[in-house]
């Protein structure tokens, strides 16, 4: 079997024919977020991620510039429902749940080692940087500042307040720890996160 | 001339015997902070330090373990005035003076790129890692917790507040936009972190 020959196991389940693409573009993501959740970034490349998704390199690079942009796609996916916003009516208890959950992704699984990497690597290369930017980390901030401005319909957050430096101030904060490790991350540090927005420090 | 002779700017103005160590060792300091603001990190190597400073590459590896040790001590003198935190008695005016002054500097100065660049290249190496939080971030810190707790005994900042959590909520706010460059670093940003944080967001 070569490269470029597809592995039984995405053949259409409803015969010889070949699946819609979607759905094998789908299959594709849902296998990269499970690698990377499994073996972080290091063991990724088209050829592995080929072999486990059964399909071939061509259609890879047909549709992915790189592993990263791919690698950035399926992550994206791969932590949709652990990350939602949850919405009960009230922020403060949301962003706990949310907060929570994101801290035990960066702490507990691969996650954490794999943004970093991300993140560092992003630094001195400006197409990763910018891959970084337009399928993970704008779509995360856009998310974010969708429950925040609701909050702030609801009159929970103050109207003069910036939601997007919010986002800096919670998550940020976080990733700040994660990429200079000089404090822990932990849930009571996100708890404290949130006090000292909401109650104000002075 | 060889590698291992001292070029005759670093020979003592008493005459020709050797200067005192600390004052080598200063001067080194001081040649590789200008060189990192004048040209970042790029430019920088034992090699080069060596000419610049007018010591020998001996006398570098002796003192320092890597470029990347010695880039971060010579840094780390060269922004202490810069970032130097007054006390005025007003935490909140003294904070938007001093983040005015990181905002310029991480902005208008190659510094910026500097940090980000090592804090990128740390995160794949855990050597640089713990070079970066030893001779630069634990001391930054500790800088503005000092000045943080002043407040807080002046009952501007109140006492439940661990104020390790807002150098993250202040200055790691603006390290995640200068990392993940999403949204823009400006001093109005630096304000309104202040603003939330001080007024709260509720």
């Amino acid at each position: 079997m070569t490269d470029s020959t597809p592995r039984p196991a995405i053949r259409s389940s409803r015969g010889r024919g070949r699946r819609p693409a979607d759905e094998v573009r789908a299959d594709v993501l849902r296998a990269v977020g499970e690698m990377l959740l499994r073996d972080g970034l290091a063991e990724l490349s088209f050829e592995r991620i080929a072999r486990e998704a059964g399909v071939s390199k061509t259609t890879l690079y047909k549709w992915w510039p790189s592993v990263g942009a791919l690698a950035l796609e399926g992550y994206f996916h791969a932590v949709e429902d652990t990350l939602a916003f949850p919405d009960t009516g009230d922020i403060r208890a949301d962003l706990t749940t949310q907060l929570h959950h994101f801290v035990a992704l960066m702490t507990a699984t691969p996650a954490g080692r794999l943004l970093t990497e991300l993140i560092g690597r992003s630094q001195s290369d400006p197409e990763l940087a910018s891959e970084y930017r337009r399928l993970y980390s704008s779509g995360r901030r856009r998310l974010a500042t969708v429950r925040l401005r609701r909050a702030q319909e609801a009159g929970q957050i103050r109207a003069d307040v910036p939601v997007e430096v919010l986002v800096d101030q919670l998550w940020g904060a976080i990733y700040h720890r994660l990429l200079i490790p000089d404090e822990p991350v932990d849930e009571a540090y996100a708890d404290v996160l949130i006090r000292n927005l909401f109650d104000g420090i002075a």
